[in-house]
């Protein structure tokens, strides 16, 4: 059994639809980011980062999505959601999960967490400005080199597509043109008929409107 | 027989040192940051990212260094560089890893990176002035909570020691006053008595003083 924190529209809906995917038995902590309790102490006894997600499995707990992913898919082989047995492709599958955390997610973060990198409201301001311009560099890579198709890894369904799925969701908001990334928009549209990706974001949805 | 891509001074000396680790057969191919080549139509063919390291192998080239970390642990078992039969511990190693590409690089690079992610010289001088205090907070959650000594990951070395090493290179240029972190200066020392460490960074600096 895990539990897995987390807070609506961030990236933990990434593990959250993996461990549908996977079969496995966990429940769900939602974090209420409107509270800041992510810097509570209860919570910083689970993750000193004040980060979601964070998942607490009979070993310990686990940080970080691209790491969470992978231990998802090596712990439920049968569920095929990478490809353990070949360490190269494997390799270009967390190339690409990899990518969106330290870039992706980094460029968009700008959007509204300037207050991580720098002090002034001026600065802030700048940063928002550019993240059309940065979070749409990310998106042509990934759709013109990245992007295998149908899936993220090609023929084959695995961890890496959830994640952009969930990142997905916010290029829109960023100011990124879906028209000019036609490939990601179609495997967005694609995910979201899945029937445990609704489930996921069902289960996140109605706890928030709830609270 | 692999080619890795790499400059001086950047995280490439990670996997770098980790190929020295496994035994592998490898070339270096020096990417010369000072002629921007690594915008050049060449490179951009090898890596549409314009980063190092990037790393040629028979089955097609990899990037991201956490991934090509883990590529290098899975290809070459008897070197013992990751606990590959456990995926809790190699999600461990791994979720220290994407610490370090996601937010410990991410603050570093704040530093000289500005343009990534703002317009404005104002913004880049206002990073700047908070590299000091956002590095330092990663490097004190690193000394706190995730640096299990006297390897990352506890009595085993693995592939996030030589990958802590690179980054920690750069510490007190990003203004981290290394007397707060004592664990993570101990580990660094040990880390660059290690013979492979050496001879690789004895053969970046020697091809640089060439260039």
């Amino acid at each position: 059994m895990f539990k897995l924190y987390y807070a609506a529209h961030t990236c933990s809906l990434a593990p959250h639809i993996a461990l549908e995917d996977s079969g496995a038995e966990y429940e769900l902590c939602r974090i209420d980011f409107s509270n800041t309790q992510q810097h509570s102490a209860d919570y910083l006894k689970i993750n000193p980062k004040a980060r979601v997600p964070a998942m607490v499995t009979p070993r310990g707990i686990l940080t970080e999505t691209p790491a969470m992913l992978a231990f998802i898919a090596q712990s439920y082989p049968n569920a095929r959601l990478a490809p353990l047995d070949d360490p190269f492709a494997f390799a270009e599958m967390q190339s690409f999960n990899s990518y969106l955390c330290s870039t992706l997610h980094v460029a968009h973060a700008h959007r509204m967490r300037g207050h991580r990198w720098a002090y002034e409201a001026s600065s802030f301001a700048d940063m928002q400005r550019k993240v059309p311009e940065s979070v749409g560099i990310c998106y042509d890579l990934i759709e013109a080199e990245m992007l295998k198709g149908p899936w993220v890894m090609g023929d084959n369904y695995t961890i890496a597509d959830p994640y952009l799925f969930t990142l997905a969701q916010w290029l829109e908001d960023d100011g990124v043109d879906p028209k000019r990334i036609p490939r990601v928009i179609e495997h967005r549209s694609r995910m979201s008929e899945r029937p445990n990706v609704k489930k996921a974001i069902a289960e996140e949805l109605a706890v928030e409107s709830r609270a």
